[in-house]
């Protein structure tokens, strides 16, 4: 496995590959891997030729008071993991080789980007679309895979995508989850025990909705107040938002009439975790990853 | 020559070329093609294998209260234009092929906006900078070439390439100029005979401020106050600005220590029209097409 810093060398990694008619796929991760990444490194391997995942801490998509100094890093680690996954390079780019100088561009995605997580974290989609159009252009993938735990990230990303007429397939895949079932988060390391066994109310909240949903109810306050009331039984739980919101554009809902994801954040002490599902209304018209 | 008008297709002709090892030379335009255009033409064939022009008059980049619905169009006669010149394909999609819904993504660049025409078009370079990223993402092309008439285009459109990395050398070119030495543009079209004569004093004033910037006038204020003097002597003149600007930032210089740019807007009737100089200090240093 080639392990590469700078941009220039990746762009003449991908030069080589193109020259070899090799497929690229590309995996975009901040590091500190867990099995969410993993599956991402699978079905890129799977898809494509050769398979390419960054590891970058990226500062734009952190605010000022978000845990951007003290988030998990380890790339001796995270390089035994890829390596061992079959991952063909990995690009870890310094901060200042991705912003030489103070970056005056910015990809700005509007109205999906109005709810949700767009609201408790501001400039964050701003600053994940910019890192993301940089090394989409860096790497220049046929295929990308993103995990579907960012639920609103993937759709920031194939809006992009599609707007900006990037020549990239946006592949997203299915939340990965400890065999406890909270979903996988390089975060996670952040709870105390105690912290982790209330963040399975997150999960287990999640099934009950998905239950009522399969039983017929249409109503999104009365699922989100359920979702609520489990989550909250949890003393140390800080709900930051649960929402039902249609899919496509991310606007609430107040009946569920079309597809539409079902999206929570919870703080457990400091440690702000999110998790979703998707309520399929129209059958075998998923939009999402299944 | 091609002429294409969906981006499938145009992405399948880049496809081709890039199988068979061609250099693609990209010269975007909103037609009503005139000898500045056919420069970058020039430019792009001697400099790669394969020249794609696309021609979209990009309803993104103009006000409301702007001249998008007039903008002159004639399509035979650009694409005769081209095809004489040895442009290889021509883009030409439809604003609904460009923008097939509602656009949700913006390329936003800051700082370098914030003077000369951004303060005039609120919005435009917005309109400009995603509209060239689509372009670029659909043509894929090795280089660019853009005309220095629109020198803020220009650095905003490198500033872009730069800050999104994207993988594009941007090629200014140098001003055409008619044999009266009126600038090159599409709008010259709106002026009357009246209008136009008294648009020549446009060049007579940068003229005579590299003139003077030549025998070491190097004060921002007496430049700009001696041109406006000779562009006010016209009755129909309008000055929008007149401004001597860094040539990297784009900010307003008072006294000229570094390499900078004159420019200057002016409505003679309802028609805008631009122009500019580089004023160059540092010898041999130039950062623009000489």
């Amino acid at each position: 496995m080639r392990m590469i810093h700078t941009i220039d060398d990746m762009r003449h990694l991908v030069g080589e590959c193109r020259q070899q008619g090799k497929t690229i796929g590309f995996v975009p991760t901040m590091g500190y891997l867990h099995e969410g990444h993993m599956s991402l490194v699978r079905r890129a391997k799977a898809e494509c030729d050769f398979v390419v995942m960054s590891i970058f801490v990226n500062p734009l998509q952190f605010g000022p008071a978000e845990d951007y100094e003290q988030y998990p890093r380890n790339l001796d680690r995270d390089a035994n993991l890829a390596k061992n996954a079959g991952v063909d390079a990995i690009f870890v780019p310094s901060v200042n080789e991705m912003y030489p100088q103070k970056q005056l561009v910015f990809v700005e995605v509007e109205e999906i980007t109005n709810n949700l997580c767009g609201v408790s974290r501001p400039g964050h989609f701003r600053g994940v679309a910019t890192v993301v159009a940089k090394l989409l252009n860096i790497v220049q993938p046929d295929k990308a895979f993103f995990g579907q735990k960012d639920a609103q990230q993937v759709r920031v990303i194939q809006q992009m995508v599609q707007d900006l007429n990037m020549p990239v397939e946006i592949v997203p895949c299915p939340i990965v989850r400890e065999s406890d079932g909270l979903a996988m988060s390089s975060r996670n390391v952040y709870l105390s025990s105690e912290e982790r066994l209330q963040a399975l109310s997150i999960q287990r909240a999640l099934l009950h909705a998905e239950e009522l949903f399969k039983t017929g109810e249409r109503s999104a306050t009365v699922i989100e107040q359920q979702i609520r009331s489990i989550i909250e039984a949890e003393p140390l739980a800080e709900v930051d938002y649960i929402k039902i919101v249609d899919l496509q554009n991310l606007t609430d809902v107040s009946t569920i009439e079309d597809d539409s994801l079902l999206a929570v954040a919870v703080r457990f002490g400091g440690t702000r975790l999110i998790d979703n599902t998707i309520l399929y209304v129209k059958e075998g018209q998923p939009c999402f990853a299944q």
